[in-house]
């Protein structure tokens, strides 16, 4: 199970940085969604490598094949297996890791868990993997948007410490906006300081973390579960479990707990002959479900570990050693990861709504 | 599903704030554990409303019955359910709330989601809920405590905007130190602050948020799954799992991204003949795997949303009405949370051990 | 989770035949069901010790109490507690079987997995188990009624080696035919020797098996999954996981192997403007999924394992040692378990019309 | 989840029969196995169409390609995906079926369940989606065989009414005795009636099917769950999951209940130290959990349903039509299904296996 992630629509995912190849398994799809592999694709365009000059050279078509689950362009309900083979693998970058522990990278907690470990690429702890969450993610978006109208929009608002000025955003930025600059910052001010300032920190060797908010609109109310499977506590699971996160809130988040709660409060008011909070302090979920109003969260991202500097470690017989940061890596992570944000919301979202269909539209009890 | 937390030691809660009971059943508790009732009951003790002048006045003994699972003082191997009657339910004080929707409160979403609610006290969205949780947790705790060694440890470090100085802590507070204040803070002197100011907005009908940290001692290295099932996933979930929560983040957090890569790296050392980080930006877990370092995290917590003030909202036909706070509440609900983030944290770490064994102690195949 | 069945209408059981008593968590409800605690007691009253001159003489009333999940008499969507207390506990019976293993029950191999085991009454392996399958049976049965009109109905076909004649019963038996005699089998002079039978090997005291046959009517089309959760697979695991079943079997079942393909197969027709088929052989189900005809399977229960009569064994240190049976048991299971096989199936069919629901009826994609 | 199996070592299965390939992603799969292409390939040699002139003529070489988690010859503890094109796909001997339900197939119910479906070959209702059920368990079998010198054997019993005389069997044939025929009856001159009846009917353009029984020896005791995941119910599950299958019986299966409790029930005594049971009625399981004796059950294959003669059936509208049987199908699949049954057996106890170790090695808890 550590590998799978959702209920009703369950995504299981396999491969390594230098192997074959990385895939994932859909189960659960709806049946009849009209689907094409250049839909995936594209979704998978945004994601892949060597996209700009701030992202790693690493040149990878990332090209996505369909194996199962569709037929004459619908899907049947069966699982979907999607493959992406891996074609720009270069192990020998990797020699040295072999025998040392990167520092702040999976390498020691991985062979402290399994006693054995792929150093090629960082084998299964490679963002490499993502690549079947942007997938899976990318049929559970149109199924979203075909039945909802849902729409989710992330995008970068701090690198280092260069951040959106507030109030500076539009309230809900277009894909254009956000795809308008490399670094996919909808602020094209602070968009051209980031890409600047990441070029810079390249040029030294080193890598800079930052901050990306994550705006879901059209939201039905109702999803999300009480108690454990609250909305936001599976959108936090959902984030946490991305490569190179330390954080999330939602809302108001840390700094909510600054506000009294007569300041805090999203009083309801009537609006449109619907029931409307007046202010979205809560994020769209109160309660653990979903109230309509828009979901807001961010999500931190440190800075990358893999950086072309020096640095002292150990080996794998305990031995302090020192290690040269090598191989091909983004400067700073965030850009590419909004597609995955995205993809990982919109999974979180369509298990929820599924659920919510199973327990209570289907049944439905005369008085 | 939405009930239970954990794989392997498994915990299905249920129960209604003004309902007969709250309870829970506990599945795959390893079996020979010696457990006595007292031990479970003191949990609660640190958990139950009306322990101090900063909580609620609710009056509730919360005494907990062993159902099943445990003979002769030690666990069977089979579930084992607990039970808490509920003694000082006042279901008139929740009369209005079962026509208009509490701003903030989980009402409104209830309503969305199920077509209908037990307004009483919340129902089951009320926090009495994370009893069951606090009593599962002391058997959780119990175990890695003897198996392991570990010690959890959550204490309050912010109320309102009233923080400990950084650095001012002790490195790991002691549990006397955190219950030595009615606010849990380990810090006196911000500790009698933040006890003033809860007393000052209590007496304004007000409420305020804060924040807690947690640290765990003793955890082995290699607890946690790569991509889905990451160990700080894991607690991200637990803990947004939690009434009144906005926020998580793990080692160095938010904040984290301000830093670079050659400042935020870990770098290793041998110390005292085990492979450790000189540093612990990471928080104790690297690629979602424990490193062996402390585990620290942080979860911010809202203002309670009840306050006793006329507040603006809609009936259940959608129309304007003046809503006037009722009923028994904290004014802050971080001191009590206190006992919930510790005992969320156990269960997730008890699980994962528990998954580690599994694949891998089992099985040592000669080479 | 070896507690709990199900995963969209899952249940989660707890406790031991002496212990303080029973209880059920149903985590998933659909809410609204208008749902009375004398609905379920009822299906535990046929369920219950003591209800006729061929069961167990142990008295237990088995009053169930609901402790959560239904307010103003209807289900609100959150987890339903139930509860019976034991109240009929005579350890003393068992003093003897602490010490030794009881032949075919699961004393050694309790013993052997957990290292120590409730010895009284055989703790978690006693049947009184299932009373809190029974009790969330009730619940399943009542929504597949009110939702599609599905009917249950189980009988015995056989005891020992008396059986009905073959083509002698009613095409669906009705719950008067079968409630009609003691023994639950719906042909009276069948019925009235199997009571004689049991009665005489009663008087040797020693014990007998038998075989019941389920028909389950107005299953909408549709209901399994292809590949591993089919619905025949799901059937199997339900019945299996009942004390003292030994095989199951759908439609033609093991005889269905002696007949060639083109005597087995049921050819496709239009009847009442429906597709049905011509013929039954599939039991309801092809391809793991129900086509809409009446499901049918058999389970085939062993002798009861205590017998009062010596027998040889071993204690607890493997010395070889004799046992003389003793507390009180039904010289025959299948007259009691005719209730219980109803819940299962009733709670497999639900948990796969939920997963239907979720899956198919939720998403309609325009072409 | 309908198309995974397994808690931990769980399996998930994709793939069509006239897709680009069949795969499975083999979760949970403990680290450090030594494992080659060619052991897994040896399994689904014995498992693949064209073997032997009773089986389909179908050719296909069903090369397996390890895709993940495998390095350097060992598993690494991350997801191993294993992946079989499909090379001898002819899709134009299904046109009619698009048209029309083969009687007994899954074709109405996929039609009805999902509203749609792929006609090649069945699409994922084909047997050739157990190829992945198979290259998974020869992984399971040789950790089961490393741990703990487990041996699983099925062989076949019965086709039509051609079932080996009583007594006549080996106690535990070996490999080299089933596979000494083409049928795997290790009964030489029933097998050689078995397979002059398969050519006989096949001449017919008719089928038969028939029982396999499948014997495990050296499992450990303690392996099974009490309650609802009892050994015997999820070996029944895993058996009635296997396309064709309409019985399960274990030990003394369906005739045990013609026995009285003092003929059937197992004494334990003492045998060369340890606590076995004089005879194995039970079947290797008591209580749900493995006894340390051989775990012995039967499965019921009823005959092909596709048979090469004109059948009655309805079209798409509902129309009566008649149809031809075409396509290459085995004439009786329980020759290949012997293979099959026992990747699901090694699947089911090595699933278990890790279950008990998780909770009850691990754990050794001083007084």
């Amino acid at each position: 199970m550590p590998n799978s992630f959702g209920h009703l629509f369950r995504i299981t995912t396999w491969g390594e940085s230098h192997g074959p190849g990385i895939g994932v398994v859909i189960d659960g799809c709806p049946p009849s969604l009209p689907i094409t592999v250049e839909e995936i694709q594209a979704e998978l365009d945004r994601r892949r490598p060597g996209q700009s000059d701030i992202s790693t050279p690493r040149k990878e078509a990332d090209v996505v094949e369909i194996l199962s689950g569709v037929y004459e362009g619908k899907t049947t309900g069966t699982p979907i297996g999607l493959l992406v083979r891996n074609t720009d693998q270069r192990s020998s970058a990797y020699s040295e890791m072999k025998q040392a522990f990167r520092p702040s990278h999976a390498d020691f907690t991985y062979q402290a868990k399994f006693g054995l470990r792929d150093p090629n690429g960082g084998g299964r702890s490679s963002a490499r993997e993502t690549i079947a969450r942007v997938a899976a993610g990318a049929l559970a978006r149109k199924i979203l948007a075909l039945a909802y109208g849902v729409e989710t929009r992330a995008y970068v608002t701090r690198v280092h410490d260069l951040a959106v000025p507030a109030g500076a955003l539009p309230a809900f930025p277009t894909l254009a906006e956000v795809e308008a600059t490399a670094v996919r910052c909808p602020h094209p001010e602070t968009a051209a300081a980031m890409i600047a300032r990441i070029k810079d920190v390249r040029s030294q060797g080193d890598s800079v973390g930052g901050v990306i908010e994550c705006r879901i609109r059209n939201v039905p109310a109702g999803l999300g579960e009480p108690v454990f499977d609250r909305l936001e506590a599976d959108l936090a699971k959902a984030m946490l479990s991305l490569p190179a996160t330390k954080g999330f809130e939602i809302g108001s988040g840390f700094d909510g707990s600054l506000l009294k709660g007569s300041e805090h409060n999203d009083r309801f008011e009537n609006r449109d002959g619907r029931v409307r909070t007046a202010t979205n302090r809560s994020g769209g979920v109160q309660g653990g479900i979903s109230n309509g109003e828009e979901i807001v969260f961010r999500v931190a991202f440190k800075p990358t570990a893999t950086i072309l500097q020096a640095q002292q470690t150990v080996d794998l017989a305990g031995q302090p050693t020192e290690l040269m940061g090598k191989g091909r890596h983004d400067p700073c992570v965030v850009p590419r990861a909004v597609v995955i944000v995205e993809a990982m919301a919109a999974l979180v979202l369509l298990d929820h709504a599924m659920r919510q269909n199973a327990q209570n539209r289907s049944f439905a009890f005369p008085v």
